[in-house]
C-alpha cells in the first residue's frame, strides 16, 4: 500500500477503526455470493460522520476504490471487495436515532439491522414493511443499496417505496440531504436514483423508514394445483380480480416435497405446485376478501383450497414456504439460486419453458418465488464434485435470465446486478440506455471510484458479450468514460 | 431566426405541424402562470415519434433551447417559451395505445388527458389515482413532468407512485425505455428522476399508467373546529392513529364563508375551520374507519363532527371544496395561490404564523388545501389596482414559502418550480446539491438544450439571493457548467 495513502488513512481513524492485517480482513473477503472471494487493501470501520467524510476524501485524493459494506448478506457480490480499493463498513453506525410514531417514520443509521426496526416499534403497534428473507441479518443501508424487497413487497413495495429520507455522503466527502419529511420533493427525485444504485453513487449514513400500522387480522389460504401452468395462471387471475395479497407465493412439486419432508408443514405432496396467498387489514375486510379469493382460486382449476384454521396453523404454512431453501438444500448436494423478474401473465408459459430447459440441461428445479410480483426463484439443482454440472447448472441458470428478458422482464428480481449478473445486464440494456448510466455515474463520481465495476456494465464487456452491435472493430460509442 | 435551422425544421415536419406567424404562437406564450409571457421562434406539432426524434436532433445540431409543452395548465411556468427556442407541443400524442385490465395498467401518449384515462376505464371497474383539480383538462406527459398531484394523492401516491414505465427522447433523438411492467427494475431509477424533472432530462413519448379497482364505498365526514391550530393539530392526530383517508382537505373561515355564499355546501359558516375527511374501501372497513375517525375528531376538540348521509350529501360537501378557489375569486378582485408543503405536525404552528403575517401585511388570507399531506394553498387576498397592494401579496407569499423550509418542508407543493419558484428554491437547497443537480442535467443534456433556466436555480442566481456564502467575490465552485 502507498504509505502516503496509510498514513492518511491511520490520521483519519482512531486504530480500532482500520483493519489491515490478512486475518482481520479475511472475513471481509466475500459478502452472500461467496463463489467470488477477493482480499481488500484495508478495511475502514468508522464511527462518526466525520470519520466517514475524512475516509472518502483521503480516497478520493489517492484516487482509491471504495465499496461500502452492509451486513455482507448480499447475493450478487456487491460488497465483493477490490485487491487496490478499501472497504468501507458501516457496521458501527448501528443506532436508532429517532422514532416518531404520530408521523409513522423512524430515522436509523444504515448499519441497523431490518428487522431490528420492527422490534423497536412493535410496542407501538407498528412495523416496517419489507421484509428480505435474510431480515435477521442484513442492513437498512444494504437494503438501500440493493432496493431490498421480500414476501410482503406485492402489496408495500419495494424498499424505495417505504423511505421518506436519505442522508449520502458524495465520494467528496459532502452531505446531501435527500428526500423530505413533507409529502413532495422539489429537485430532482434523488431517493429512488440512489436506492438500489448498489454503492455506485454514494454512501448512505442516514435513513428514514415509513412506519405501517400492524394489521388487525392476516389469514392464508392454500390452493393445489395440477401443472405449474395452472397455478401461474391464477395468480394473473388474482390480480386481475382486483384482490391484493399481502403476499402471494407459490412452490412446485419438488419443493413441496422437500418442504414437507423438513419442515411437515401439511402440505398436499401430489399437487404439482400450491399458491400460498396472505390477505390482511380490518377483520371484516379480510373476511370478505378470502370469500372472493376463494371463488377465484376455484374458478382457475384449483384442486383444493384451504384456510389457515387459527394462527398456529398459519404459522405453519408460511414455515414450509420460509424452510424451503434449506429443504432442497437437503436433497441437493449443490443448488444455484436464480434471480429473475418477468411481467405476471407470462409465468405459466415460462414455467413451463423452465421445465423443458430442466429435461434439457438434466439438471432437476425447484420453483419456490414471490409469484405475486412475477419475481422467479428457480433453484438448479446439481452435484459440484460431478463433471460438468456446475458448468450445465450456469448455463441453464443464463437461460432463465434470458428468458425472462425475452417476455419483458429484468435479470435481477430483490438481488441485485452486483458482479454476478454483469453478463446478464447487457441483454437487459440497449447502448443508449448504458450511456445515460454511466453518464449519471459521472455525474456523481466522475473519477469512478464509488464501487467499480459493478452493476452497470460497461460497453466493452457487452460488446465482447456479442450484445451489441460492432461495426469495423470500433464500439459505437467510443469516448465514453469507462468504469 | 437562422435560415438553415429553419429549413431543416421544415424538412422534418408537414407545413402544419409547423407553426411560426406571431398569431398562431400567440396562444403559446404562456402556461398557467400568465404573469410570465413570451413568443417563442417557432412551435413544432409533431404527430410521429420519427418526427419528433427529428426535430430534437435539428435543434441539437443548431443549439437551440426546446421547452416541452402538454396542455399548458401548468402554474409554475414550466412551459414558458424562450424567445430563442421552439416549444415541442406534444397536444397530438393523444391516443390511449393499449387497456391491459388484467394487468390493471393502460398504455398512453403524453398529451391524453389526465380525466379520459379514467373515463376509458370506467366500465371495467378501474381509474387512475392523481386527480390534480385541473384534471379534466391537464395532460398526462405534463403529470409527470411535473410529478402531479391531487386531493386523492394522501392514500394514493403522486403521479410517480402511478406509474410502471415511460418512453422518454433525450436531447440527441434518442429512445429511452424506462421502467418494466415487472415489479423491480434493474440499473439506476430513472423512471423517478425523470418524474418532476420539469422538462430539463428528456421528453416523455409515452406512459405507462397503473390503475386502481374502484372502491365499493366512498363517504365523508366533515368536522368542524373553534380554531384553525386546532383543526391542524387534529390532522396529525387523524394520521397518528392510523387511519389513511382517500383526502383530507382543511379549509378556514375565510373560505368556508366564500365556499358556502358561493356553493351552498351547507357548511358551518361560524366554525374557525372545517376538515373534509373522506375515507374509502370495502363496506365493511369504511363503516368501521368511519366510527373510529369520529372518535378521534371529537378527542381532539372538534366542535361537531357530521358524517354525510347520501351520495348527494358526500359530493355537496366537496362540490364547497372545489368551488373554494373560484369562490374567493368572488370576494376580492385578485388572490395569490401559494403552494408549499410542510411536516404534517406543524401544520397549527405555520397556520398560527401565516394568521401573524396576515395582519403584519394588512392583507386577508383564505386557507384551503391538502392537510394530510401537508401541502397547503393559502390564498392571499389583494386589489392590483391599490398601489402597493401587489408588492405585499408577493413578499407575504415569499414569507410562507420561507416558513415553510424553516419547519422542514419545501417551496413547493404540486406545481413545480418552474420560473415561479427559482429564488425560493435557493432557500430549499444547499450550494452542493445544487450542484449534483447540474451535473445530473449535464449527463443528460451536455448543451443545456432541453427547457434551460427552469426548475434548478443556478449558483450565480442564488449567490445574487444572498442565499449562498460568497468569498471574495468568487462562487465557490466556480468551474461548474451553467444553464
Amino acid at each position: 500500500m502507498n504509505p502516503t495513502f496509510l498514513a492518511a488513512l491511520r490520521a483519519a481513524l482512531p486504530a480500532n477503526s482500520l483493519l489491515l492485517e490478512a486475518e482481520a480482513l479475511r472475513p471481509y473477503e466475500c459478502d452472500g455470493l461467496s463463489a467470488y472471494k477477493q482480499i481488500p487493501l484495508a478495511v475502514c470501520l468508522p464511527e462518526t460522520l466525520e470519520q466517514a467524510q475524512a475516509i472518502l476524501r483521503v480516497c478520493r485524493e489517492h484516487q482509491v476504490p471504495v465499496v461500502a459494506r452492509g451486513a455482507g448478506t448480499g447475493l450478487s457480490g456487491g460488497a465483493l471487495p477490490l485487491a487496490d480499493g478499501v472497504i468501507l463498513s458501516l457496521a458501527r453506525f448501528n443506532k436508532i436515532l429517532r422514532i416518531d410514531a404520530d408521523n409513522r417514520l423512524a430515522v436509523v443509521q444504515p448499519g441497523v439491522r431490518n428487522l431490528a426496526i420492527s422490534e423497536a416499534v412493535a410496542h407501538l403497534g407498528l412495523y416496517y414493511a419489507p421484509d428480505p428473507s435474510s431480515q435477521i441479518a442484513c442492513s437498512i443501508g444494504g437494503n438501500v443499496a440493493e432496493n431490498s424487497g421480500g414476501v410482503h413487497c406485492l402489496k408495500y413495495g419495494l424498499t424505495v417505496h417505504n423511505l421518506l429520507a436519505l442522508k449520502v455522503l458524495t465520494i467528496d466527502g459532502e452531505l446531501l440531504d435527500i428526500g423530505l419529511q413533507a409529502f413532495d420533493s422539489p429537485g430532482y427525485d434523488l431517493l429512488a436514483l440512489m436506492t438500489g444504485s448498489e454503492g455506485l453513487l454514494g454512501i448512505v449514513v442516514e435513513v428514514t423508514v415509513k412506519l405501517l400500522v400492524k394489521p388487525e387480522r392476516a389469514q392464508v389460504v392454500l390452493a393445489a394445483f395440477a401443472s405449474v401452468e395452472t397455478a401461474g395462471a391464477a395468480v394473473a387471475k388474482i390480480i386481475g380480480a382486483g384482490l391484493l395479497p399481502a403476499g402471494l407465493e407459490m412452490m412446485d412439486n419438488l419443493s413441496i416435497r422437500a418442504a414437507e419432508d423438513f419442515v411437515h408443514a401439511g402440505y398436499p405432496v401430489d399437487a404439482a405446485a400450491i399458491l400460498l396467498c396472505e390477505l390482511d387489514g380490518a377483520n371484516a375486510e379480510v373476511s370478505e376478501q378470502i370469500l372472493a379469493l376463494r371463488a377465484v382460486l376455484l374458478d382457475a382449476g384449483a384442486t383444493e383450497v384451504r384456510t389457515a384454521e387459527d394462527d398456529a396453523q398459519r404459522l405453519k404454512f408460511w414455515a414450509g414456504r420460509k424452510g424451503a431453501f434449506p429443504a432442497v438444500g437437503r436433497i441437493s448436494p449443490d443448488y444455484y439460486c436464480m434471480d429473475g423478474t418477468i411481467p405476471r401473465q407470462h409465468l405459466a408459459r415460462v414455467l413451463g419453458r423452465i421445465g423443458e430447459l430442466s429435461t434439457q440441461y438434466g439438471l432437476r428445479v425447484a420453483n419456490v418465488f414471490h409469484a405475486g410480483d412475477g419475481n422467479l426463484h428457480p433453484l438448479i439443482l446439481f452435484d459440484a464434485n460431478q463433471p460438468d454440472e456446475l458448468h450445465r447448472a450456469e448455463a441453464f441458470g443464463t437461460d432463465i435470465l434470458k428468458l425472462c428478458v425475452e417476455v419483458g422482464g429484468t435479470v435481477t428480481g430483490e438481488h441485485g446486478i452486483g458482479v454476478e449478473k454483469l453478463d446478464a445486464a447487457c441483454s437487459q440494456f440497449t447502448p443508449e440506455e448504458l450511456i445515460q448510466f454511466h453518464a449519471i455515474k459521472a455525474a456523481f463520481d466522475p473519477d469512478g471510484l464509488l464501487n467499480p465495476g459493478k452493476a452497470v456494465p460497461t460497453l466493452h464487456r457487452c460488446a465482447e458479450m456479442g450484445r451489441m452491435h460492432v461495426h469495423g472493430g470500433a464500439l459505437p460509442f467510443p469516448d465514453l468514460p469507462r468504469f
